[in-house]
Parts: structure tokens; sequence; C-alpha cells
């Protein structure tokens, strides 16, 4: 997706060969124009899946899912990673290995949300070792509902994610993937 | 907004006196189009308040601010609860304390994203003690910036967050206020 590349490459920073600053218009302020072509390019990637729902994770993928729901007419379904007194005690649960963290923690989802009949498009900024994407497709699959495929922003092409998670057969679509960013050269993948 | 006090009778549900849970439509799956008209009321009410950008706090207020900054034509940036390896060192930050969670805990924001000439909307799904809302709003004030005004979705009347906030002198917009919940019966102030 031209327009992603571009606002990675202008307005994006790299400040290591594996983290990529993106915080002035994806995940901490959000241009939500940017958002709104997301969504549209997801709807048109996953045009025949006849999604039910998109399940994403807090907080950054939040944004995204609901801009992208108002093309598929869906509602979302948003993963939570605390536990709080209003939290459903009857969810389906799975552990998350969490790099930037440095922990494991537990995203949690109600049962009441998710049924066998629901298939689920499952959305996220980034896709770089996969945990947080596995974690959902496993509270789905726990469900019983069908996975119509995980859609990316920003899949980091050189960490293993999106390949284990091709190889388990998910039809995975990142808007950009990114081949890598040695010397703080970004590459994206043709 | 009728609508939305339609949703809260008809989907939501008293847990007890002080806890409502709107799980099925506001803050774990989510209805977007309520969300867009929910936006679309946000716009209406603070139609000349001027607004550079939307401020809100992970997760639960993310998708209600993105959804809404559409009808504004402004960017959100949201404050973060936790600190991870690519959160900003140069933050404005606040302490808040979740009744919730039972624990204080920092929000910051990035010094890059708000500047003095920024007219900063503050929207949050819920208004209680107010806590949250006051953290943004010292960030606000931190920045030099000027607050437009809150826009809350639901407003817990008889906790005193909205009497403090409006006593500073904020212009508050709750579009739902509960006066009560006993006995599991809501009552909505006129």
């Amino acid at each position: 997706m031209e327009l992603l590349k571009r606002a990675i490459l202008e307005r994006g920073s790299v400040v290591n060969k594996d983290i990529l600053k993106v915080d002035s218009f994806l995940n901490h302020q959000i241009d939500v124009g940017l958002y709104n072509s997301i969504g549209k390019e997801f709807k048109k990637r996953f045009e025949n899946a006849h999604v039910t729902k998109i399940l994403t994770i807090e907080a950054s993928g939040i944004g995204i899912a609901c801009i992208a729901a108002q093309y598929f007419s869906v509602p979302v379904l948003f993963a939570k990673k605390t536990e709080s007194l209003n939290t459903d005690s009857d969810c389906y649960e799975s552990k998350v290995y969490s790099f930037t963290r440095k922990r494991d923690y537990k995203i949690r989802v109600s049962k009441k949300f998710l049924n066998k009949e629901d298939k689920i498009l499952i959305i996220d900024d980034f896709l770089a070792n996969g945990k947080a994407a596995m974690g959902l497709a496993d509270i789905v699959e726990q469900a019983g509902a069908e996975i119509a495929g995980i859609g990316i922003v920003i899949e980091k092409g050189f960490q293993e994610g999106g390949k284990i998670l091709r190889q388990r057969g998910f039809r995975v679509e990142s808007l950009a993937i990114i081949d890598s960013m040695d010397k703080g050269q970004i590459k994206f993948r043709e």
C-alpha cells in the first residue's frame, strides 16, 4: 500500500535495525485519514471473506479495527490485556509474550461475543514475532469460530511472525512488509 | 442522547449500584454504528470549539476518539498507561488512581504532539471519579495548550468526577448521565 509506505518513509523513524517508530501517525498520535485508507484496503483484500466480526487487541489495534469495521459493517471485539473488576469471569484466555515489555501477559475475550458461526478477521498494527496474533488466533479457535484472515498494517519481514502464521495456513495480509532496516534504511518487500 | 440511553437500557446490565456493564456495545465488543452516532453528537456539541486535536487514554477511549475525529478532521492522540521499550522518554506525565484496578498508574504523552497552539478535546468512555480526565487535563495544561472541552459517553452522575471537572471550569459534555442505579434501575438525569 503506497500511501502507507510513503508515511513510513516520511514520518517514521528507524531507532535501530529492529525498532521502527511510527508514533506520529500510527500508534500514539493517529492520522485518522490514513486509518481510513488502511480500513478501505483491508476491505478490498478481505472483500469475499464474509467477515462477521473484527478481533483486535488493546491498545493500538482498537482504532484501526474501529475505522476498518465501518467498511465491513461488522462489530469490533478487542482482547483485554489486564484484569479489572469489570472483566467478565467467563472468558477465553491465551498467554502472550511481549518482547517490547519483556514479560508474559494474559489476553482475554468474553465467551459471550464469539461463537461457532463467526468468521473472524484479526487486525493489528504490527506483526513481528507473531505472539499477539497467535494468541488471538488461539482464542478464536477455542471458540470454534473460523479465522477469515489476519490483517496487519506493518509486518517486520525480518522477524519470524509472518512466516509462522502463513505456514500455519492463515491468510495474512500485511499492508507494508519491511525486509530490513539496516543502517537506518528501510527496505520494503516488493 | 436518546440512542445511547436506549442502548444502555436494552443492552447494558447493572451489576450493582456502582457498576454498569456495557461490554456488549461500548468497551469490549464495539457497535461501530453507535460509535458513529456518538462521534456526530460530540461534533454537534463542540461544533464551535475550534478543536485541533482529540486526546484520549488507552484502551476504551481510542476507538471512540478515532471515530469522532472523522467528524472533526483532526488527529487523535492517546495517552499511554504503561512504559514499553518504544515509549518516548521526552513525555508529559501524570498520575492517575484507578478505582477499578485499585492502583495508581502513570499516563504519558510525548511532548512532540502537544503544543501551545492546540485546542484539545478530551474524550473518554466513562466519567466516574474523574481521575483519568483530570490526568489528561493536567497533561494538556503542562503543554500550555487549551482545553476545548471534555466529551464523555457515560457519566456516573452519582460520583463526584463531573462536579469536580465542572467546578474547575471545564466544559463537560456527557452524552448520558446516570443519576442512580439502585435496585438495578437506571435513572438518567433529565
